[in-house]
């Protein structure tokens, strides 16, 4: 063994980081698509885009303080020369934040702004689970007004059919953080002449009402009173309210009824005489009104009591999308898609940097989720749309192929002549196929004397290709035409018209 | 002094990282609408996207592996927390590789790919100097055809008229290594047999041409020579060519003639006997050919020996798209606005990762140069496009004011309600105009009675103010009128047209 080993070079391993991956030719152009679509809604709607630096101080994050001994922790960071850290940006609201402090007073108010790019995170990656990835925002800066929730919410349905997802296959939520506190108040965990009291309380129903979707009612019913034993026998501590509390807080999260107008109804019920919790329900339904005079009914918008993610985070309305339409889960059962985008009311956002609480309300959608979908739904044409390939019959008149792929071009087909080597035909078919090209145009000496071109229609060749085992056939199928050289551009676009129809 | 200190709450500073910037509106969708058109361009011509992380591991980006002391010279890097190298990229060129390299067998052969997004230099920032900024590249991997080269000239040329670079405004330039190659042969600093001799002189060769539009043929000629002395006094060694030595290097930096047939057989003259001299000729021939026959005529492309911007880097064809149209520099003299993309074959792309060499050639555009170039040209609307904005006058009817911003969206019509406080009309107009707003609408009690609206022509309205001074005047001028409340969305339509008009 020993005498085998050879001196080995130490070459670098070709492999990006762990969490890390990269997108070939669909991929890329499918979300960029995607992108620009729901950008085009976002802009008609008067957002205007900004774009920071994917690096910021880490002082400017916020949140994300590095410790000395995991520098790291949730972030990817590092020090400057001068020693400052670095960090980058691990979602698109930290930014904006920093710039609306930095520019607030050249900037319009309210501050519309969209941004898309990619984010960071130094988290554990996973399947499907990647540690850069894309988000797509649209906030409204500096204006406490419910209609900017409801602005952000119609437009919210607007871009989800934009991309096309159908209507019907999707709801958008809508929810209130005020009404939870009325709630809260009415149940007794929320003092609104002493906030500190029952702050522990109120911390252990959020995380309860946030983890619905996972526990279900009876889960969280056990968190809101003694606590809850989890299948690993693992104990979580609870709020300890009495039965009646903890119904006061159920009731909440199932008030929704048939119509916007009775879950409002309903909800006013709920909060009592709790001012912070009628203000909330007042809202919900300026929200339903404004929605509804724009022809947002039922059918595209909820006011839903039971979107509860987010509510511990956001000050006033709650804003999830969901796609309603089925798949099969990994186990093969039926379940909704689920959610793709959601946001809310922050008013705290630049207070860290001006010591001023400016209001905001903005949505963020979930590009890789969203994507997903569309693929899921067929809303894609996941064919590559390969290149016309000009095959090299004859290498030394690499000219007149050129000048086929010009023409090709300069009539907007995408087209290539083969670069490798031209010895093997077959290689050069292969690498048709590889490229998932439509057609393939052949032109030997023979042809060249003709005045002729074969053109070769690749999709319905492969398609033939199954079913055909002799040279002979091969040459007989109809996949094949010669025309006329001056008819190149015309048939090689009659015949991707047919491979795309 | 020290009674007035107060106890200070330690904030934040709003900025970004030296050297990062933020890009607003037009700024953002200029560019994207730029890399469209350049994309769109390289798609047609076959090429696939491909999108990797903006990490890798510092041992994948390779050169600029980091030592103790100052981990990130060169590049922004820091230790992932098992304790590897991981970095930002610093082009798009090393991930180009790593891919190739990890991926190669699946892969088609050749593999032509494009590549858009930010990179990250850790170098001192400078005015106009940022530390990420815009690459779009476009390589050919895995063929030696010159061919190859041929087409990336050709699709520079394309992409720059795209863009919106008049022809005549722009010419790409081509030259060959192995020509130089050739030439230091017969200079005598280069033996084929033995490629070790020399090397030194040969290195000192290539950084003195490599400056020539910095110091001139005299200052090139002088560190061929016994060396030069700077204006500061520092001396520069030379490479002690002779005279006679020099003359030959001298030569073919001036070997450019009337045609591109003419530079050949000037370029055949001085590399004379040498093999790969001839080599390269053939080659500059061929791109010729190539590029001749598709109509690139010598108004777009030329044969230029004296391109020498990259000739110690690349192995091949070397080629540059240079703007030629003039531009005031910074002390007011007329200079050609000059280089905006360039690239050329280099054949150890992968070589670090696999031992084999994978030749390749591909083209990198200076994206902020190039826009910079469209605005000097006014090519890019910088009058950005602002919303219409929809006043509002009674706070109770924000449904009736949302119904218009629908209606007029829903024709495509880019509009916003506004969304601060309405209290102050002037303040609205503020906004509108700090939007570059085309239009305002207002519909007050009366107007809504009358079934009317008020529609304001902002950038008309803005044209006539410098001259009008009384309120009187600025009712009774044309920029302002009652239409129809029915026929907003078309009066509003004609109103842009004209303001665009």
């Amino acid at each position: 063994m020993a005498k085998n080993k050879k001196q080995k070079v130490k070459r670098p391993k070709a492999l990006p980081p762990r969490g890390f991956r990269d997108y070939f030719g669909a991929e890329v152009t499918e979300r960029n698509e995607m992108l620009g679509k729901i950008t085009d809604v976002y802009q008609r709607y008067g957002f205007d885009p900004l774009e920071t630096p994917a690096v910021e101080t880490v002082e400017a994050l916020g949140s994300f303080l590095p410790d000395v001994d995991r520098p790291n922790a949730g972030i990817f960071a590092w020090q400057d020369e001068d020693d400052a850290w670095m960090a980058l940006r691990y979602d698109l609201t930290a930014p904006l934040a920093r710039v609306y402090a930095q520019f607030r007073n050249d900037l319009p108010t309210p501050y519309r702004r969209y941004a898309v790019g990619p984010v960071w995170r130094n988290e554990k990656a996973g399947p499907g689970r990647y540690r850069q990835f894309y988000q797509c925002d649209a906030d409204t800066v500096g204006t406490p007004t419910v209609a900017a929730d409801a602005e952000i919410c119609g437009m919210l349905s607007d871009t989800l059919e934009a991309v096309g997802i159908p209507r019907g296959d999707y709801i958008v939520r809508v929810n209130n953080r005020k009404v939870l506190n009325g709630v809260m108040e009415v149940a007794g965990v929320l003092d609104s002449a002493d906030l500190s009291k029952f702050e522990a309380e109120r911390g252990i129903v959020l995380r309860a009402i946030d983890k619905l979707d996972r526990l279900g009612p009876n889960g969280v019913r056990a968190l809101l009173g003694d606590g809850r034993k989890d299948e690993s026998g693992d104990f979580t501590g609870g709020a300890k309210l009495s039965d009646e509390q903890a119904d006061v807080i159920m009731n909440f999260m199932d008030a929704r009824r048939d119509t916007g107008g009775a879950t409002c109804a309903r909800l006013r019920e709920l909060v009592g005489g709790s001012d912070m919790g009628l203000v909330g329900v007042q809202e919900l339904e300026t929200i339903a009104e404004l929605t509804d005079v724009q022809g947002y009914g039922a059918d595209r918008l909820l006011i839903d009591p039971s979107v509860v993610r987010g509510l511990g985070y956001y000050t006033g309305p709650v804003y999830e999308a969901e796609l309603t339409f089925e798949i099969l889960d990994d186990k093969g059962r039926k379940r909704q898609f689920g959610s793709v985008a959601g946001g809310g009311r922050y008013d705290d956002l630049v207070k860290r940097f001006t010591g001023q609480e400016v209001p905001a309300t903005g949505v963020s959608i979930g590009v890789d989720r969203l994507l997903a979908a569309l693929r899921e739904k067929g809303r894609m044409d996941s064919r590559a749309n390969g290149p016309v390939i000009v095959t090299v019959m004859d290498r030394d008149r690499m000219g007149d192929y050129q000048t086929m792929v010009a023409e090709l071009r300069n009539a907007g087909v995408r087209a290539e002549v083969y670069l490798g080597n031209p010895k093997n035909f077959g290689n050069q078919l292969k690498y048709a196929d590889a490229r998932n090209s439509p057609v393939a145009v052949i032109e030997g000496g023979n042809e060249k004397e003709n005045g002729v071109v074969q053109i070769k229609d690749l999709a319905l060749g492969a398609a033939l290709a199954a079913n055909i085992t002799t040279n002979e056939e091969w040459k007989a199928q109809p996949a094949q035409m010669e025309i006329s050289r001056a008819d190149l551009v015309a048939e090689v676009g009659k015949m991707i018209a047919r491979a795309d129809g």
